[in-house]
């Protein structure tokens, strides 16, 4: 008998196979998930499997309450995380998670990543948040559902639209990205890795480089989002 | 019905995947356009196209006031860019656009990259230049239009010859390189990405490390522009 | 006539041969070994000869006092290191050295490698170690066999155990790193490796990054080895 | 017929080969050359030829004194400091030239590296010398054959052996390295770059890093080069 959700768990499966021909993760150091609104499930990469051995009916089929669906293998430890985010982001189809090298030195570093170019504004036109280290309570509680509000507590702080900013560095930690799709959430991974390696040569050679300027930030803005964006490179 | 400009067409698509071959892009962050003078048009990469799927037909030919010529797609969003230097600079057959990382690190640090070493002399004897941003009212017109502009003025304000000097850096945004043909221009983005790598890496071992001396600058210039040149390694 | 070790020499083979995949060696700048604990014997990789060249049955086998039970071709010239671990710590099932770049950059600048994050709180909760360089008259004595001591020392003297903490760096010299098995030894050098870039990148970019507050550090040691673990990515 | 150098040609060929192959070099910036003592001949890689053509029949063959003996190509612009170094130095074998990044950054950064560990006193146990810039009076001469001149003052000013230091770097161009075959010299070219970037990262990690004890120097030393000789990882 087939699964009600093969295409899903395809959908999950490829993104991330493509978390790891990128270069993003080893071992088994990252996630992706792809949810399907419909159903209200989502699918999410099973726990500790390396990605030589992974296949597509592996994928995990999760209710954003942590309900496995269908699947025989234990989802990822951060699958809460993914079901806070999809409860309460109506409009991401896929998130990704990774420990890439640039993106985690600047969560370890627990600052955000300034906007210094129009590689950055080319996809979003704030810095790039770090949301500062869990409360303790929070840790020793429910410690990957309350990721999830650490990341909305951030957005929220700082007054930020998941549609507009689609990633998000969690401090001493690393990166949560997201995107319309799983395969989306995978590439807004790699940008923000490639921004986060320029916005560190950057400070290396300069210290005292200026944000981009708001002129250019927002003709950036405009020329993807506005009503006559043209942008394609 | 073949295409007028089937080779130009050809010569253009391959000078774009060497960029994505010598790693000097990801996704769509680059594009590369070819100049066939006698016709006056150039072809350069089709917008928001991954290299994967780029063919040879689908890139777009235009004149040098942008005018549509040949193609069904559109054409790259810089494409206003390489028409200002095309119609500008008579003796340039191909223009380069990358966000490579360490020539865009320069670029948002709004440094020159100094002359250090033997390789920079190899291919131009002067720092290469990073021109300021823009100025916000430009920004707000023509933009990727100005750009061109942004580009010329620098030259014209430092006395810089296009045809000694093949690349620069656009402030908080990257490098563009030409040549006499796309390959070359291909050629001088890794070279300029290899001569950005290492000028950084020599200023973090000796942040005083000293310019190359001119006896040596002229040496160089001399032992490839010269009436006497015979370099090649 | 077959080996008595057949299995054990592939199982070390195979280690070996994954250091170099993983890229954490040149040339023949690294070793693995694996242990026989019934036979009270160890395989581990010849001296000098490239991974290239390699073949299963090179491997030699040694007891924990350094006499050769098999092989013909001389035991790396790290053999006494190892054998000297065995000997000591009961659990360990294998072991690999390694000069990767990383590692070693922070074994020469004499510094323990600070738990910055997550990525590091998943594999162990203290900082890496760096054992101070050897004492003199240790150096002039049997090098080798003195490094083995020089580990113990380290490890008694921060009361650390080598069952949590799998990994160590030399200073002046580079990393060591153990498991279970010849795999779980190289998977733990790989890891410390992308540690010690991590925490270089963190420490670039803020000086004063802090280290994993404590509740951090708890929880992950729990999610791992506590009675309750159900860590996996 | 035959060339009366096939053999030499095919070890200067593949050597020149290999160069490419460790990620040495991009493009032409680099050759290597190899000699045969008994005819008193070198080849050498011809002019600007890129890797991807180049056949081991290219090879030309001159003596000493930069006489073309066999061959129709341009030789390297850089056959007169092969040349030099060969009438000089008796028993060296081959000799590697590379503009690789971290060897280029600290010659252009006109710093000696520092011997911090033991993956440099495993190769040579005195820092790796910087020669200074020539003087101007020499640029202005015979450029290539001054840069012999240049290695050679080097050595004799700090009272190196070439036999025990096989590299040098050139201030604010790269390094040479040599050795007692082709194969050798492009070994040590690499190991050259290894022992950069660590350097490198070394004193970015901690600026005050203590060179390696002369405890230790002497015990590499003397592991590798002295009567009971054993080294070998």
């Amino acid at each position: 008998m087939g699964s009600m959700f093969k295409e899903l768990k395809r959908e999950c499966y490829e993104a991330n196979m493509q978390l790891n021909a990128l270069g993003l993760v080893i071992y088994t150091f990252g996630n992706v998930s792809a949810v399907a609104r419909e159903a209200g499930v989502f699918a999410i990469k099973p726990s500790g499997v390396p990605y030589d051995d992974l296949k597509a009916e592996d994928m995990v089929i999760l209710d954003y309450d942590n309900t496995i669906v269908e699947g025989t293998m234990r989802p990822s430890s951060d699958t809460k995380t993914h079901a806070y985010l999809y409860k309460n982001w109506d409009d991401i189809g896929g998130i990704a998670h990774t420990h890439a090298t640039y993106s985690v030195a600047w969560a370890q570093a627990q600052r955000d990543i300034p906007i210094f170019g129009t590689t950055h504004a080319d996809h979003l036109t704030a810095d790039i948040p770090c949301a500062p280290p869990m409360k303790d309570e929070l840790i020793q509680g429910n410690y990957e559902h309350n990721t999830g509000i650490q990341i909305l507590d951030c957005f929220r702080e700082r007054n930020l639209s998941y549609s507009e900013v689609e990633m998000v560095l969690i401090g001493n930690h690393g990166p949560f990205a997201w995107g319309k799709n799983a395969a989306k959430a995978v590439y807004n991974s790699k940008v923000l890795e490639a921004i986060a390696e320029m916005a560190y040569l950057t400070l290396q050679i300069n210290p005292k480089a200026p944000r981009l300027k708001d002129a250019l930030i927002k003709k950036h803005y405009e020329r993807k989002h506005g009503k006559d964006a043209y942008y394609g490179q």
